[in-house]
């Protein structure tokens, strides 16, 4: 008899993955390279780096409708019993959608409002207020903000926001290319002309298939027969060829034993056998820091060893993307007349799925690439309740989502940083997370929407951070502050400080660009206003709000808005001046049942890490006395 | 203003589709081109025709084990009082897994179950039976057995397959073309230098990703300005140059009015208008019998109406693989070692998803192809008991089990050609077909894991077919029979009848090979024995048991099989002599409640058709005197 070799031990599956997965990381074999690529050519690709804007989107402020752009505060007396008649040239300009608006023009009329008199004069019968209609700079993508993450799988609609964010090519992984050798003496080319004993090699077509279906190349070589050198020089030659080596036994027993061998002999056998059926003989090695994997002969053996060892190391393969059941959680208003699709970050907390609605202008771009799905109100409906039910199709594939860390609250560019670092540094954790102000994300927390709302919110009593916040607006509950950062914040200005902006007291001479109500920076603004008893209706701009940091920055780099408030790295990234006005603690509410949550812990160690603070320090404006720590906001009632 | 086109009325989006594509396949817009494709480079291709295996697999007979293969009939005596020595050369010798088996051996003993004396001697403790540890030619494919039907999309499973039964290119539906327009004045090339005003054509490539993602080849074109004649020159060129041409509207509604005015002018505007949001402005239209589809500017926009009227004339787009629960059909015994992969056909009865094991060896391609999903069962567990839910991992998609006909009971290749032409006809039926003979079937049936069970039972009391065997299987219920085919049953000897095989009693004279137990060919074989007086026993090869009519016939055109029961067809197509000894009627039984379902519906038009008629005509041995006729068989005790 031949003879046989046994395995000394069979390994469980995931024991047998990760034992193998461990030891290639210590060996630093799972580094990738990267390479460049061209946007229009990168679909399905995964990102090496994370990606910025470099243009806003719109990049000037932008007419939302087809209709005549008009100075706003002239329309304030206009009434069915009082219309006004407006002069095209002198009071207003026709606009289509996506048109530029220019000063002193500062809201459009949508066509349907206007009653057309003659070619030059029209009437309208209702006021409009300041920036109605008008999409303003920066809204959709603000230059220097994250569109992509590392490590992330190109989508088509990722392509045309990398292209609107003035992206032309990105640092990709480059694949992974896999050596894969037939062996056996009874095996043979495919044909339709065999002899008898013959077997056709077919396995390493299929597995070709499989390893460039899930993002690879695969690369088959010549088959390979049953003698110990042989089998060692194809080894050794794929093995120099490429990142991944995958040998196929024949269906004797044989090949596998040369294999085994070969592979104890030129390299290290991490895994022999695995408590698999079909599949057990499967071989994981490693030579010369490279992965090489034996396949066992067998059609099925092959395919389900394939997708458990070779698969995952190819990256993400395939995400299938489903239609699921989730809890919209707000009440979302629809026409009866058409069937309504809204985008949808969707959170997983405390097990149930969570949809909550995005912008829902469909000119923007980001809301798309933010999306985690599109929920479906169907015609003849009204809309939904919160705390409905209704089906999302997913944009991500349901694991993704569950690997999700959700935030919503304030936004800073450290959240761009953390998300990708995250990305980078931990393969079962991501960080999402969506800008809505302290206040928003907040009350998406106590509505159990979000597991983090990072908040600076100034209390006008005490002049402390946070804390006094969430008693007001939790009442009663176990809420957790995990301490972030203290940052700077301040008036931008435009380079070189042209109109000689010192403090709060001047804005109100210039044009401002607000926060929306709700952000930390426009509790702050208020309080500075009330402080220095300055009322709001002084301020030429109150009323026009943008919702991040990066939206004023973009703002006031623009033509119509001199100055707004935000933090020194908005300020820096877009070149503008930057007025210090104070430091604020900027800090990450949760609930404290969700303090120990894995997700929560990567995270905390995420912004303690030096790399985060390098690149903050970078950066500049942030400090971190208390970085990490965490306060515990229980009281009386429970 | 700028007139503005209004929608004269907008469409609910099925409607929608409806028309459109009613509209199309009236003017014959959506037949399809094919072309030869290398098996290796067929991954995700459609086929174009159903596709026939050339080889038998295995082409031999073959061991199933690592062991020595003997003569069965000499080791009938061993025990282990009474140990048998073989030697060498005379009386075995040592296979591999997948070596062919030749006359005068005709069983093989695995390894582990032999004593080794020495180099050439072992003792064996046990006797084994005929055709142990061998799987017989034609075991997993048979030559001229269906494969893959028609528009099937080509997975890396099904690479395997088809070059194992010798296929080495296949015709496929050539990729579709979709020409891609920008329009508008404000829209500009991709670039990090924008001015005022400007708008990134981001839409044209994020769609080009969209069709390319979709399986057809995207061509975008320059921006065409907001210009009659230039809009109508670039979609003539593009209607030309591409099976299907997009046109994107820039953001304002000044290019949709020129397209869907020059639409009309070059061809006809279908639908202009869609009750969805986004998305409504969407143009439906036909020019030179191609679809021409006007998309909105926005890119959710044009994203959502991309999937809802582009993605679908593409060919059914990805296929989205999830993990579900089944209703397992069977007991299926596991060891508590291993986590084993079951591979299982799955079909929806009474909207519950029931999934039947298949064939375990770990050989069997076919046995893959066939598969709708792997059924999982963990380690530690001793297995799962018939009716418990067990995960399935799916190897199709959802929407694709949910519109399979399941057929479960003998074979036939009508049963190929009438799958092949369901997949050509209806682009929302299939058909499944898994052969475990007539008796199976039936019992599939009763256990509710079938819709459909075809079946030839011959009652040896009556002498008629089928329905006294329903009524014996079924004892109450409501069970209809649609009338099917008579067919010719024979002796299939070697080409030229070199043994000159007359009839049932010349067969005792040679090597035969049976069917197995419960086919319908098995039960007319025992009631000939009975009728002639001869004992099976006297039958070599009464216990060589095969479950196909083609696995017969391949057995026959081998080596070691003198004779068969069979079907003229597989005679045929493999060249054999054919002697008639009856007519059988293969009916189709199924549930009374299911013989108006739409799906059971469809393949009775399809066995009705002239076109199926027309090809079994062209194999013979067929004849049609009630086809489709529906009998009830329901009795008292309901």
């Amino acid at each position: 008899m031949a003879k046989r070799n046994l395995y000394l031990k069979t390994t469980p599956v995931e024991d047998a993955f990760e034992k193998y997965k461990n030891a290639l990381k210590a060996k630093g074999c799972l580094n990738n390279n990267t390479e460049d690529v061209k946007v229009d050519d990168s679909l399905s690709r995964i990102t090496a780096s994370a990606i910025f804007s470099v243009n806003n989107s719109p990049l000037f402020n932008a007419s939302a409708m087809d209709g005549i752009c008009v100075e706003s505060i002239k329309t304030k007396n206009a009434s069915e019993e009082n219309p006004l008649i407006l002069k095209l040239g002198k009071d207003y300009k026709i606009v289509d959608t996506g048109d530029s608006i220019k000063s002193p023009f500062d809201a459009v009329i949508m066509a349907e409002d206007v009653i057309e008199i003659d070619d030059e004069t029209v009437r309208i019968i209702s006021p409009v207020s300041g920036w109605e209609n008008i999409r303003p700079i920066g809204e959709d993508i603000v230059s220097g903000e994250m569109i992509l993450p590392s490590n992330h799988r190109i989508t088509p609609i990722d392509i045309g926001a990398l292209l609107a964010g003035g992206i032309l090519s990105i640092k990709c992984l480059k694949k992974k290319t896999v050596g894969i050798i037939p062996t056996g003496d009874e095996i043979v080319p495919p044909s339709s002309n065999l002899k008898d004993g013959d077997i056709i090699d077919s396995n390493s077509y299929m597995i070709k298939a499989l390893v460039d279906d899930a993002g690879g190349v695969g690369k088959r070589y010549d088959i390979v027969k049953d003698k110990y050198d042989d089998i060692k020089s194809a080894l050794l030659r794929s093995i120099d060829e490429n990142d991944i080596t995958i040998i196929n036994a024949g269906s004797s027993a044989g090949t596998e034993d040369y294999s085994v061998h070969v592979l104890r002999e030129i390299g290290e056998v991490i895994v022999h056998g695995v408590t698999i059926k079909p599949g057990k003989p499967v071989i994981l090695a490693i030579v010369n820091n490279k992965p090489v994997i034996g396949l066992p002969g067998y059609p099925l053996s092959a395919y389900i060893t394939f997708n458990l060892f070779i698969k995952p190391l190819l990256l993400d393969g395939f995400e299938t993307f489903e239609t699921i059941k989730a809890i919209s959680s707000k009440r979302i208003i629809s026409s009866l007349k058409h069937r309504e699709y809204v985008r949808v970050k969707i959170g997983k907390v405390d097990g149930k799925y969570i949809a909550s609605p995005l912008n829902r202008g469909a000119a923007s771009q980001m809301s798309m690439v933010r999306a985690d799905g599109i929920l479906i109100i169907p015609q003849n409906s009204e809309g939904i309740e919160a705390g409905a039910i209704a089906d999302v199709q997913l944009l991500k594939s349901k694991d993704a989502l569950d690997q999700t860390l959700l935030s919503i609250g304030s936004h800073d560019i450290l959240m761009d940083i953390a998300s990708d670092l995250m990305s980078k540094n931990y393969s079962d954790v991501s960080l999402s997370s969506t800008h809505v102000g302290s206040m928003g994300g907040l009350l998406a927390l106590k509505r159990g929407e979000t597991i983090l709302a990072p908040t600076h919110l100034l209390s006008e009593e005490t002049g402390t951070y946070n804390i006094e916040a969430i008693k007001q607006i939790f009442g009663t509950g176990q809420v957790s502050l995990i301490k972030g950062f203290d940052r700077i914040q301040g008036i931008m200005v435009k380079k070189g400080n042209p109109l000689n902006i010192k403090s709060i007291e001047d804005i109100k001479k210039f044009k401002f660009v607000n926060r929306q109500r709700g952000a930390g920076t426009r509790v702050l603004f208020d309080y500075k206003l009330k402080q220095l008893g300055i009322n709001p209706k002084e301020i030429n701009g109150y009323d026009k709000e943008v919702s991040t940091h990066m939206a004023v920055a973009a703002s006031v780099a623009g033509e119509d808005i001199d100055c707004g408030l935000g933090v020194k790295s908005a300020a820096d990234s877009m070149g503008l001046d930057f007025i210090e006005i104070g430091v604020e603690e900027y800090d990450f509410a949760v609930l404290t049942k969700n303090v120990d949550d894995d997700k929560v812990k990567k995270f905390i160690e995420t912004i303690k890490s030096d790399e985060l603070k390098a690149k903050l320090n970078k950066l500049g404006g942030y400090g971190y006395s208390n970085l990490g720590k965490i306060i515990n906001i229980w009281y009386k009632n429970i």
